[in-house]
């Protein structure tokens, strides 16, 4: 099979066609579609460095019927379909460079089972996670994937998110049990049943997660869910060097204190920070932790990395398992958006993220910063260390053509960088369209093969064509 | 897409095609192949119900370069090609249902990087679980993932195996980082690099994992490590009944408690024991515990479980971080195999395993247990409880026409059960020959996007045909 099957071009799409599909789809969905203006772009608002591109029309989808209806159409007319969230990914997921449909998942936000032995929920894709975690507030239960934004289940899954304690949770793929899915000539299908394990097949629910709505539509999630910890402690402490903080992370993974979350501040966040909320910590790579557990099993993980951090140089150690310090502590973390956008008022956050073996973590980040330095880029990054994932939020005037294009380098090189080093060029934010042309040389002949499968789910290009692979 | 396209037929394959290749293949590989009766006996040994159906040769691999050759002869010649590690599967996947080459990975067997600081090991497929051990011993780290059997990494990797602690370090999907893959037309791809994490595409890795050698044959795979933990403190406990154990089961994973195995035994199991090695536990569904950490967070996790035990008619739970006792304790779950065999030493063991919702183990066990006295069958089960993973030790005589069939009506009725509390048919032992009729009862149309997946990979069905679904 030639690898450029699955390519998009303008030409696979027929302009004609499309609009026929747009007519059968108004006619058949009523006030449940829009082409407005203000609805078409309010569907490819992207936080990143791209372009909105217009789908031709918005179906607001209610239930999985709903959602194969619209596949079905899109699929007789060859007309692309790309699937809504919330609109917080940074990559472009959500554009529409060929046009088509957008359908917003939005309304489809039931939680539709919990089940509390077996510690799972059963969900719609657009329920959000916040939206989740108040529901199950009363059962004792969690779900603990916290990509920052208060972004759908739906979106989440699509994206393969993770964020601030997948060091101990892990991600999207290791909590989602089960998906139903319309795939894109219009079935729908389930991947699983609700074991939490099975060896029967091929793992088409991990195929699915992270596949970014280029395979399928999904219309039912089951999670994981977890019993919300006895007792949350929180940590900080500062260190030397950016080597120090991170050798500290090491050990601390190594020795298998089941830390939930250990957040790592370069000095330019920290700085960011201190301005931003009159803060006085020192300007120095910051640490701030998250400890789960009982009483006594916060307090000895604690005291544990207190004596690594103490090795390494990191002598201000402070936690506390009262709620009330702990945000104290934690405030860094939480303002950090705010205190970069303030750090530059005119200017716009552009958020990148790699992901690189833990050991090559220092060697990235000092480098990354170097680049920025010697490229007038300003650019404050925060990591989630026991990872080896970290963001840079670069700060860019939007309408300076010079630093669109030093943007644009810095990206190229940070991806590369990261690759190199035998890391990815993106951690947790998806390949979206920002990420296509790095993948040939992260991953070479396997993108053919990803091709392969694209082509075998998708032989009409119908599912949020122009992402994932060039 | 048909969905019978993927089928295997006898009339797919070509039989003086095959000779062709096989003669091509022994020129090329001279000492590396043999056609002996024995050697082709030892590769399709199966420890199962199925017969042994033979390949017309076997490779012996010694590099990657190896297994491409042997790849692309056989693309070239249409003829099958069943990777073979050491033949401890359950379901038959190393049968030759339709002839063809046998590749032997076992001299593929070196250990090729530890990343000690990124808790990483890269090893070669014949490498198995205990050598791999065995060589971590000094590096303070070790590979959790024990299915019981010595089996080879790359037999795992392609059945997703798990075993008694993937209730903590979870299965082969959890802990494979990124794998070296020849495809079905002779090119070497990586599925991944060496992050712990990655949103960059399709999850290639977790596809490969548990696709039986249906995709490719794998010749790298990089392994995710643990600390070993500083105590290993061990537990037993006997209950009054199969709900009460699974009851406290429930409510220990609901608390948290990082148990590193939670093993139950069913009074056959318990009873054979006893008898086989000469214990007087008593005759009632039993607990066996595992717990990693430090001394204090063994103790606070025995403790809680104890308390937990007890709301549940549990009231003789003893436990130890002493290792010599530790060992006592487990006795019986150490000597379940042979204990098993000498219920009955004139028969042999036919081991099956399903998995249910954790809230299901208890009817879905029960349920067995009664199937089985009604059906004059003798199956002691030992159960992964956490995960909701149970195996049946059948004790059958395979000279004996109807016990055979009782046999075979007792697997149909064991996976539809499961299926029907919303598990599977297969929890850990992988689909091979046995499972398949299961597939479409379970998945349903998901089959046939597997079957497009195959396609895609392997239009020429070339390997391990026969396998994972009608």
């Amino acid at each position: 099979m030639d690898g450029s099957v699955s390519t998009w071009l303008a030409s696979d799409y027929n302009k004609e066609n499309i609009q026929l599909c747009i007519k059968k789809i108004k006619d058949e969905f009523g006030q449940q579609f829009s082409s407005s203006k203000s609805i078409l772009e309010q569907h490819t608002h992207t936080m990143t460095i791209h372009e909105s591109e217009l789908p031709d029309g918005v179906v607001f989808a209610e239930t999985k019927e709903d959602v194969q209806k619209v596949v079905k159409i899109c699929n007789e007319f060859k007309c692309p379909i790309i699937p809504f969230g919330v609109g917080s990914s940074f990559e472009g997921h959500v554009n529409a460079p060929y046009g088509g449909i957008s359908i917003d998942m939005n309304n489809m936000n039931k939680i539709l089972n919990v089940f509390q032995e077996d510690l799972l929920v059963v969900v719609q894709p657009g329920v959000t996670r916040e939206q989740l975690n108040t529901h199950l507030r009363d059962t004792g239960l969690f779900f603990p994937i916290d990509p920052g934004a208060n972004a759908s289940i739906g979106g989440m899954t699509a994206t393969r998110a993770s964020g601030t304690n997948a060091v101990r949770y892990g991600t999207m793929k290791d909590n989602v049990i089960a998906l139903e899915v319309v795939t894109p000539d219009g079935q729908i299908i389930k991947t699983a049943n609700k074991a939490r394990k099975s060896s029967a097949g091929y793992d088409l629910t991990r195929l699915m997660v992270g596949s970014e709505g280029t395979l399928g539509i999904t219309t039912e999630i089951t999670l994981k869910l977890y019993g919300i910890p006895e007792v949350i402690a929180g940590g900080r402490v500062s260190f030397p060097s950016v080597k120090d903080a991170t050798d500290a992370v090491i050990m601390t993974v190594q020795t298998g204190i089941p830390v939930a979350r250990i957040e790592f501040l370069d000095i330019a966040q920290v700085k960011a920070v201190n301005s931003y909320s009159k803060t006085n910590l020192p300007e120095a790579p910051l640490l701030l932790l998250e400890f789960h557990g009982s009483e006594a099993s916060v307090k000895e993980q604690s005291e544990l990395f207190g004596e690594i951090a103490s090795d390494f140089g990191g002598n201000d150690f402070e936690w506390t398992s009262n709620n009330e310090d702990r945000n104290k502590l934690w405030k860094a973390r939480h303002d950090a958006y705010w205190s970069c956008k303030a750090v530059r008022p005119e200017a716009e956050i552009y958020s990148t993220d790699v992901c690189v073996p833990i050991s090559k973590l220092s060697d990235c980040i000092t480098e990354t910063i170097e680049d920025m330095e010697q490229n007038q880029l300003i650019g404050p990054i925060v990591s989630h260390a026991g990872d080896g994932n970290f963001h840079v939020a670069l700060l860019i005037d939007k309408k300076s053509e010079i630093e669109l294009k030093k943007l644009d380098s810095f990206l190229i090189r940070i991806s590369e960088r990261a690759i190199r080093m035998d890391g990815t060029c993106t951690g947790e934010h998806g390949v979206g369209q920002g990420k296509r042309k790095y993948m040939l040389i992260e991953l070479g002949g396997a993108v053919d093969i990803m091709k392969k499968v694209k082509n075998a789910f998708d032989p009409n290009k119908i599912m949020n064509p122009g992402k994932l692979f060039l």
